[in-house]
Order: structure tokens, then C-alpha cells, then sequence
């Protein structure tokens, strides 16, 4: 032990002291711990998805080296730099938070390429950070949780069918409103415009992809104006992106449109092979269609696009995108295409928060709380609650000997379901249902609650 | 869908465009995916101890206002500043990430102090950040595990036992080298130099904090020198400081000394509550001792102190430390006393996986292979996946129809213990376990493999 040893990295630091009520960051919302309960259920839910899938779980740092960052002028993602308050002068390596999981995990990629098997399926999720302006389902620091597979120099198609298939049974099992996860393919409408004629099928893209926006007329007028388009080409255009279907009938839909290209036919074969893939899991709450307007903005995705509403939340946007991309990251002499999609946990969840339609059912995991009849008794309450831990029953001692009736108060108040009385001259150990009042004897080495009590439950109030 | 939509912040990123292979940063660990997976079920571990427990889960916002990180002059911490890229002249205010876990929780308590329930328990694991120059178990970016109790005005002293017991219960799960423990108390040690006629007690821990790094002799001159004792003072001093015991006969050692104190009996019995509500799990990989070097620093701390060594790994210094201070937070009408202990997880984590002393059996969760005979099998394949997937088993289904012979090393260079071969016109489906070869016929709505393969397991080669 005569090592120096090094400054106490895991110290519990010192108080600060405090004068007035500290207020919120705008932008960097926090939870109360009932709704980060909710929270922790829907990553569980999200992980143990993913997991059965067979897509394995990376981290990455939090910072990137700018340079990295802004590689394809992403000025406007606002990134947050990061400096050492003792940065020596001459300290010139810039560093900043990475404001989506993708870039990192591209730098991942090729860091790694000598460690990993490809195809890699990898699923993160992490914070990241970007200095927008806040508003509702616009953070500063939010969750996302992405899905991605990656393969060296040829990923084939199906994965694509499988990350739409994996994200979308993930969606459908959420405690959330009704999803809609919209898919299209660039191959699709590049492929249509270029058989329409269009000049410039990316011009034309732009242009559709304001179809939410702007009236229907407006676009054809810009189609005519920006894109080249004569009225015939522009209506036949606008007629595609009109196009929405929750099964494979949208092929039949572009064929009666009359326009042949080869690029539009892949796409419709891949587009129908994504929807049938995830037919299954169409029901009340999840549904997944093709839908024909959906670009995804101009550059980087080559086949397959995601998009994601959620019914009653619309004006956040797409809450889950992705697509394929022919180079998610290269070396100059190996190219890794990808297929991925990403889930804005926090964009979904916080908004559900803060109009109170998602909960859980208490703020403490404690299914019990053991009683104390005095503070003499409290190895006994304790080792009865440690007989109740060895079963996997999370509960808590009461923290004083106050009156019983107090005690239950106290489970009340942190929505904690059963009351655990020790055995006393009188009478055995008996456990209380306290939303009931039924209070019935109990051997805390044989006492389960019933399963859905065990753990804290998702509670959706539909105000 | 008129309204006005937000910045895609879910969109998956541009690829960069790279040319070269990016290069680790230092002080920033990052894991491989097996790595990754043993650190998920050691952070698992420890949120279901915290939770049997009833210790309820928060996360807090990485970034603090840089007055409220520097409070105390805490410049030593080398605070990561934060600045928009965009940020306008104007923008003054001044954010930094937070650099431990215990500032923030109490801006968060202040801050929501009405919404609580006291006594507040809590566990949190979060990154954090400090610019400190790197150095094996020193990170610039490392995750920490904290559980704390908070009180509004008084906090009985027997959360220290139940802090103390719930982090030893949890450290005591862990695959890793064998912990001590190290308990001590402010109390007893301030009441003990103070009953040996020390003039200013705190001069007095101040040198012995430094027992472990400077031969005995010197430190007896400098409590002559620099806490003004005398020569049979100063032994006396030293005496107590090398009183380590892994029960609570270290009270009756400390009686033998022969001080008489106050305060000092208050400690003993405090330090003696807290072994004893520990002892049970003292066993040969985990062990809590009384050890009353232990002074944790100067300041802040009032009565229990926690520290924690991994053996093999002393250089590290404590992974896991904390104690009870009198004013956790503080709104001026208000105090919040409060007793918390943190584990830092990277620091113990990352010089095992370095060292090769830690990682999972496998690097994908998957525990089958789905073998693919031809590409036009795939449907058939994936339908097997998803019918063991129904029943927990994590799959995957093979990347592409090569023969089975590279299908099965596909499982292998992953770790996949089971291949799966789908029914043919000669035989049914079964499924080979390809480290002994055995192939048997099997159900897909049936089989399971055994409970030790369901999931990657820890290894833990002993080099």
C-alpha cells in the first residue's frame, strides 16, 4: 500500500451549499423517479427485444473529435464543444459531445473493424446532445436508441427487412399511444420520377418532401417551378406520394400509374418484402405502411426509408427513423454499407410525461413495506425483510416507529401495495393489502405478492 | 399534418467519409462487445440489489451550471466546460458536466424537494466527467453507481448500516477480485485526538490520512511538527490508526489505548453498528472491515466514512467510497442530511477487462444459430428464430446459405453455443451443441438450452 495513490475518483464529493431553489435547464428534462420507472420498463423492453434479435450491446464515448463531428457540415446540428476548465493554452484538439449515436458508431466501426464479426448487429443506447432551440420534443440532451447492422464492402438486402422487423416489434410492445411506422424506399421514387421524366428526380424529391407543409397545389406549382416538371409529369408525381397502404397493395397502386423504370421496380420489390416482413405485428395500438411520400431527407440513404408518428403527438414529427445507407463508414479501401434505425426515447416519452399519460404505478420499487412496532424491533422487521429480498421481493423497513396508522401513510404516499406486521405476543406475522385493507397471516419465507404487484406497473391515465 | 415539424432529431446521421482509421482518445474507454456485455450484467446486478432494497432509480441532466460545479473550489475536479458551436456573443451562462453524481442529486432534491418523499432513497448510474490526466483506474469518462439517503432535517443513523449493507451486499455479487470494505467514523477518530489532548484534531487526520503513503516514523514527526503532540501523543495517534478488525473487537482495542472521550463512544458505537449489520456477508471474496486509518479526506464528512480496496489492484486506490454528511443540500430555511456511498464502475471494471481478467462467453446474446440451407429457406429459418424467441431464446438467423460447415464456424467465431438445423426432406429439425458435437432432434416450440447458455456468461480467466 505505499503506491501513490491517485486522486479518489469515486469520492462522494462534498455538499454544495445552497441559498435559494435551483430551476430547471431548459432543454434537459428531468424525471421524477415514478416516471423514470416508466422509463427504465420501456429500455428494458426496448433491450431484451433487441437482444433476442441477436444484436449485441456497444457504448460509445460521449465525445468525438470535432472535426469528426462537422465531417459533412452538420453545422447546424449545433454541436457542444467541450473544454478543459485547465486547458493549458497550447491544448488545440477539439473535442465535442456527439449529437446522434450514428457517427460514433461509424468511427466504432472502422476502429474496431479487426476486433468485430460482420455482419455486426449492434444496438446503443445513450444520451446525446444538441444545442437546439427547445421546444416540445426538442431537447438539448435526449435518449435514442438505435439499431444498426453493418456489413464489409456487401450487406444483402433481407437485413433490412430484419432491422424494420426487430424496431417494429419493439414499437409494437411500448406502453405508448398508437405508432405508425411509415416505410418507402429512395429506389422506389427516384426510380418513378426518373420514369416519369423528371430532369432532376432529386429536385423533384425536395419538393415532395414538403408534401406535409404545403397544400397539394403549391407542390405541383413547385414541382413545374423548381423540379422542370410539365403539369402531366407534377400530378402524376404528387399522385405517387399520395399513395399509403398497410400491406403490399400499393404495388398494384404505382403499376396503375403507367410508369416503368427498372430502379422503380427493386424498390417496389424491397418495399413490399419490408412491409410483408412486419405484417404480423399490424394490430390496434402498431401498424406499419408503405408510405410513398416519405423521403427522408436528400443525401446519404440509398434503399429503404423509416419514418414514425405518433397518433395524437404528430406535430413532434417522426419519433423513430432510419434507413440503408450504401457507406456508413470507409477506410478508403473498405466500405461497410448499413441499415439502422433510430428510436428518440426521450422525444416519445417526455412529452407523454408532461401531459401525465404515462406512470408507473408507485416511485419506489418496494413491493412491501415491513412495519416497525418500535425501534428495538428493528433487526426483526429487517431480517423479515431480507426473507422477503431472498425471493426477489423488493421492499423497505418503515424508517420510523411511528404509529401504524402513520406507517400505512407512509406506504400510501410512495404508492407501496402491502404492509408487512411482524409477529407480536399477540398474533403471527400478517401482510395488509392497503388499497383494500385486507390484512391476511403470512410466512415471509412462503409470501409472494401477486405478479402484477411485484414490480412497479406502466400506468396510462387517459385524461 | 400541417403543423410545422421540428428538426428530425431521431434521424439517423450522414455517413462520414473517412480516409484513415480513427485512433482511441485517451482517458475515453470504450468496450468491446463482449466486454460490454459483463458490464451490463455487473450494472444489472447492482440495480436489483438497489431495487430489493427499495432504493428508487434517477438520472439527472450531464450538464450543471459551471457557479453550482465550482462551489466549494472544486477547481481541482477539472471541469469539462460545455459551449454551443452557435452559441450567440451574448450567451453568458455557463454550463459544465457534472464531474460526480452526489452535486447534482442535491439540486435535484432541492429542486424537487416538494415532490419527494423523504427519507429519500436513491441509486443512480450515470457517466460522468473530469479532465484529469489518464492513468490506469483514472478516466476522463467513466460511469459511476451511487445509492444515498436523504432526510429533510434529520436522518436516523441507522440508514448508515442500511447504506453500508445494501452497497456490501451488492459488492459481495460481483465477478471481480476479492473487495474489502473499510469502515470508519469521523466521530471516533475527531473524539479519540481529542481524548489523547491533541490541540487541533483535524491537523491530526489530516497527516494520518497519509499513513498509507509515508513510512510510521515520519508520520509521528510530522504530528509532532505539523499537529503540534508530543512524542507519546503522536504513538498514541498512530496506535489507533493501525486498529483494523473484521468484527467489532476493534472497541475493545481502542478501550485498551486507554482515551476517555465523549464523542469517541459515540463513534464506537456507531462504527460497531455498522460491521456488525454487515457481518453476514463476510465471506473469502468480500470482506467489511473496521479499519481506522480510514479518514476520507478532510472536510464534509461527519460520522461513517467508506472506502474500498480490489485485491490485486491497491494501486486504483478506493473504488468505492462515500459516508454521512450533515448538509447533503442546503436552501437556507432547509437542511438535508444525508449518507451515500459510490462505486466507481469503470475504475473497477476496465483494468479487469485490460488485463484480461473479466469478459463475457460470447459476443452476441444469441444463444442459436438458425442454420439457412438456401436463401429461399429464409422465411422458413426465420420462423424457427421467432417461435424459441417467443419462449426467451435470443437467435439469430445465418447471414447467408454457405455450407454448413462455415455456418457453423459463423456460431463459433461468436461464441453461439447451439446451431440449429431446419427440417429437410430427410430429417426434422435438430440442434448441435458445436463445443461437443452432440446433434439431437428438437421442437422449436419446446427446446430450451440449459440455464447456463440462455444467456453470455461471465468469464473470468484467472491469468
Amino acid at each position: 500500500m505505499t503506491q501513490p495513490e491517485p486522486a479518489a475518483v469515486t469520492e462522494t464529493a462534498p455538499p454544495p451549499a445552497r441559498t435559494s431553489k435551483p430551476t430547471p435547464l431548459s432543454g434537459f428534462p428531468e424525471l421524477l423517479p415514478a416516471e423514470r420507472l416508466a422509463e427504465l420498463q420501456v429500455l428494458d423492453q426496448l433491450r431484451r427485444v433487441f437482444e433476442l434479435h441477436g444484436f449485441a450491446p456497444i457504448e460509445t464515448r460521449a465525445a468525438e473529435p470535432l472535426e469528426q463531428l462537422l465531417r459533412k457540415g452538420e453545422v447546424d446540428k449545433e454541436v457542444y464543444l467541450l473544454r478543459r476548465l485547465h486547458a493549458a493554452e497550447e491544448e488545440t484538439s477539439e473535442l465535442g459531445l456527439h449529437f446522434d449515436l450514428t457517427v460514433p458508431f461509424a468511427r466504432y466501426v472502422l476502429e474496431n473493424a479487426g476486433k468485430l464479426e460482420f455482419p455486426f448487429r449492434r444496438y446503443q443506447i445513450q444520451k446525446v446532445w444538441r444545442g437546439e432551440r427547445p421546444q416540445e420534443g426538442r431537447y438539448r440532451e435526449f435518449t435514442q436508441a438505435d439499431i444498426d447492422v453493418v456489413a464489409r464492402d456487401v450487406l444483402p438486402f433481407h437485413h433490412d427487412v430484419e432491422v424494420a422487423r426487430v424496431m417494429a416489434e419493439a414499437l409494437s410492445s411500448l406502453p405508448v399511444p398508437a405508432l405508425t411506422l411509415q416505410v418507402n424506399n429512395r429506389k422506389l421514387i427516384e426510380g418513378y420520377f426518373r420514369g416519369v421524366g423528371a430532369p432532376d428526380p432529386a429536385a423533384v424529391m425536395r419538393v415532395i418532401d414538403r408534401i406535409d407543409k404545403v397544400p397539394a397545389e403549391v407542390v405541383q406549382t413547385m414541382l413545374v417551378d423548381e423540379a422542370g416538371l410539365s403539369a402531366g409529369q407534377a400530378e402524376r408525381c404528387v399522385a405517387l406520394a399520395r399513395i399509403s397502404t398497410p400491406d403490399s397493395s400499393f404495388v398494384e397502386q404505382v403499376r396503375a400509374l403507367g410508369v416503368t423504370d427498372e430502379l422503380l421496380e427493386e424498390g417496389l420489390a424491397e418495399l413490399a418484402a419490408v412491409v410483408d416482413g412486419c405484417a404480423g405485428l399490424n394490430g390496434d395500438r402498431f401498424s406499419v405502411v408503405a408510405d410513398l411520400r416519405i423521403a427522408r431527407g436528400l443525401d446519404y440513404y440509398t434503399g429503404t426509408v423509416f419514418e414514425t408518428r405518433l397518433a395524437g403527438f404528430e406535430s413532434l414529427g417522426s419519433i423513430c427513423s432510419g434507413g440503408r445507407y450504401d457507406a456508413l463508414a470507409s477506410d478508403g479501401r473498405t466500405s461497410y454499407p448499413g441499415v439502422g434505425i433510430s428510436l428518440g426515447v426521450t422525444r416519445m416519452l417526455v412529452p407523454l410525461f408532461a401531459r401525465k399519460k404515462l406512470t408507473a404505478s408507485r416511485s419506489v420499487p418496494s413491493a412491501v413495506l415491513v412495519a416497525l412496532p418500535d425501534e428495538a424491533g428493528r433487526p426483526a422487521s429487517e431480517r423479515i425483510a431480507q426473507r422477503l429480498r431472498a425471493r426477489g421481493v423488493a421492499c423497505e423497513v418503515a424508517a420510523s416507529p411511528q404509529k401504524y396508522g402513520k406507517q400505512i401513510r407512509y406506504a400510501e404516499r410512495r404508492g407501496i401495495p402491502f404492509v408487512w406486521f411482524p409477529a407480536d405476543a399477540e398474533a403471527g406475522d400478517s401482510v395488509r393489502d392497503i388499497r383494500t385493507g385486507e390484512q391476511l397471516p403470512a410466512d415471509p419465507d412462503g409470501w409472494l405478492p401477486p405478479a402484477e404487484d411485484l414490480h412497479p406497473q406502466i400506468v396510462r391515465p387517459e385524461l
